[in-house]
């Protein structure tokens, strides 16, 4: 909705612009107005006195969590909180515990920590579950945990102080990213794995539809229409960025049209059964290019058929698109369902006797 | 052969441990052993009476530019640069342009300027073939500029020191980081893009003979052989990590076995006839689940041609994938094709004869 306000808004300056440029558009002004917030604390002087050089964590703390879906937005802040106090921790803990060593020992000590921790945490990285979801707080906790136990040689106190400082500088960047991301025309993740699941459905009944159609046409020895297998392409290879729509949607509030619960698990079901109805139409497609096609007697006997499964599942998978992006139950179960079990059972009678056929002409 | 070395050394503690593994430990060490190095800075007051806390970059730089491949190190360590630089020199610009108005008029000119900097930045940064490579370096541009232009109302003098003392303390995390990620062990993605080809040729292979044999079985009736399709999904699904790697490999030096240039391209266009390839097999796959399968009379007929395409396929699949990995010119063009030639015009003839049977019948 806020979207199409924005559309109306702009489109008589810009009439060619899609839905999707103009979501990139908004997020680039909310950055771009989160900068010019954050970069306040540097250009209004009574704002720098107070918070002084360390207003650029808050500039950086800005650049590095603010991300296009409000749940990306939200791991990366969370994941970096976590990640801070656990490194800073225990890197506080780490120089208590061997401050009361000589200046040799503690340097070793300290020296022989930060390559274990660096060691550890950067195999920890490279484990695909942790990577996949938290390899931004397990950075943060290395490059904290570093960093304090490394300065806290030189004078505790003032550490802790500078580390107060940045916290608060830290805390005041993500506040602000927070808030613009979430609350000003917010773009969630689960609308867009949502929206995404739905139109997939519909790219591959057109894809089944026009695939059915050049079949029958093939047959006739007419021209050859085109088919489109550039959106079956698209759902086959679609899966990486589906998981991390999915990781972001792990994080968003149920907001909206969701009360209960994000169904993240369930979009992951139908995106794999979907990866396969995509790759059965790739190899059906294969088939419409090969040198053997069926004999016109042949067609005639399978054209009814093949044209009505090929129409049913066309609509069915528009059908199934549409209900999951009105969240309808659908009675096809009772109404398509049976009807495609008959034609199914009919093409399968319709072979066995050809089989049976070609065996009576064997023997 | 430095990881079989490796692998030696450590395959009396650790047995189980795969090669990949031992890739993975090696990482770690190099990044914690660079993390120590940079602590150094901190740790010794010698060193730390020259650096300062800005020794804070140094560690922050190798925690962020570390990758585990050569290349992607190489790539974040340039981008980061030339962001660095760019974003700076323009930062600085702004700052000068600007200087000669009056203190309300320049708070209003610099905030003006972050926010549409920022905004087109982010807008970039949303446009996909800028995202896939240069992501970093934008990303690195904003912040730069925002922290110079911000800055520079608060005394120049100190700023430009201040940024000169920082930008030395990134040169020596990136020369850490170079020195230990090219110099000690290098892990190339061009190796891993060049072995992760080949192998899926070996596994498509196995796949397509397993293919063949349940298939063969299936049609005598016997209990079913497991078909190991999780090969073909892996095929299917690497699109986007082999993205990743080919971005890498743009990025490495010609080296060790690869003197003229990476063939990186090549590897992109075999990738996508190999996915089509593994499409194909999850198709067959399919078939063989099918309730409508040949009669046993038909199946002697076809049986031995099916076997011998099942065979030549997977020898030359595997052919295929070793001379690949050995950067040999394979003469199956001149051995197997012309076999495979026949098959297939045999296997379209009994097809037809089929055919017309069945015509006959019909008429």
């Amino acid at each position: 909705k806020k979207a199409c306000f924005f559309s109306t808004l702009f489109s008589p300056i810009l009439p060619t612009i899609c839905e999707h440029d103009i979501k990139k558009l908004i997020h680039s002004f909310k950055v771009g107005f989160a900068l010019f917030l954050v970069s306040l604390l540097y250009i209004l002087d009574p704002l720098f006195e107070q918070v002084g050089e360390n207003a650029m964590w808050a500039i950086m703390t800005i650049e590095v969590i603010f991300d296009f879906f409000g749940g990306a937005t939200l791991s990366k802040g969370l994941l970096r909180g976590i990640g801070t106090l656990l490194g800073g921790g225990l890197g506080c803990l780490a120089s208590t515990l061997a401050s009361d060593l000589g200046k040799i020992e503690y340097t070793i000590v300290v020296g022989t920590l930060i390559f274990v921790f660096g060691a550890m945490a950067t195999y920890c990285r490279l484990i695909p579950s942790i990577n996949k979801r938290y390899d931004y707080g397990v950075t943060i906790f290395i490059l904290t945990f570093n960093l304090v136990a490394a300065s806290s040689l030189h004078g505790d106190h003032q550490v802790m102080e500078l580390a107060h400082h940045r916290l608060s500088a830290v805390a005041m960047g993500f506040s602000v990213c927070i808030f613009i991301s979430l609350l000003v025309f917010p773009m969630w993740a689960t609308d867009e794995l949502h929206q995404l699941t739905s139109s997939k459905f519909k790219q591959l009944a057109s894809c089944i539809e026009e695939c059915m159609e050049a079949f029958l046409v093939v047959g006739e020895k007419e021209s050859r229409p085109i088919i489109h297998v550039s959106s079956c392409n698209s759902v086959l290879h679609s899966n990486s960025s589906d998981e991390s729509l999915v990781n972001f949607a792990r994080w968003e509030p149920t907001h909206g049209r969701f009360w209960f619960c994000n169904p993240w698990e369930k979009h992951q079901q139908i995106t794999e059964l979907l990866m396969e109805f995509a790759s059965n139409i790739l190899s059906l497609q294969g088939c419409l290019k090969s040198a053997l096609q069926p004999s016109s007697m042949l067609l005639e006997v399978i054209k009814e058929p093949c044209k009505n499964v090929g129409l049913l599942l066309g609509l069915t998978m528009r059908e199934l698109g549409e209900n999951i992006m009105n969240k309808k139950r659908s009675n096809l179960e009772v109404v398509i369902m049976p009807e495609l079990q008959s034609i199914k059972l009919e093409l399968i009678l319709l072979s066995t006797s050809k089989l049976g056929a070609i065996e009576n002409v064997e023997d």
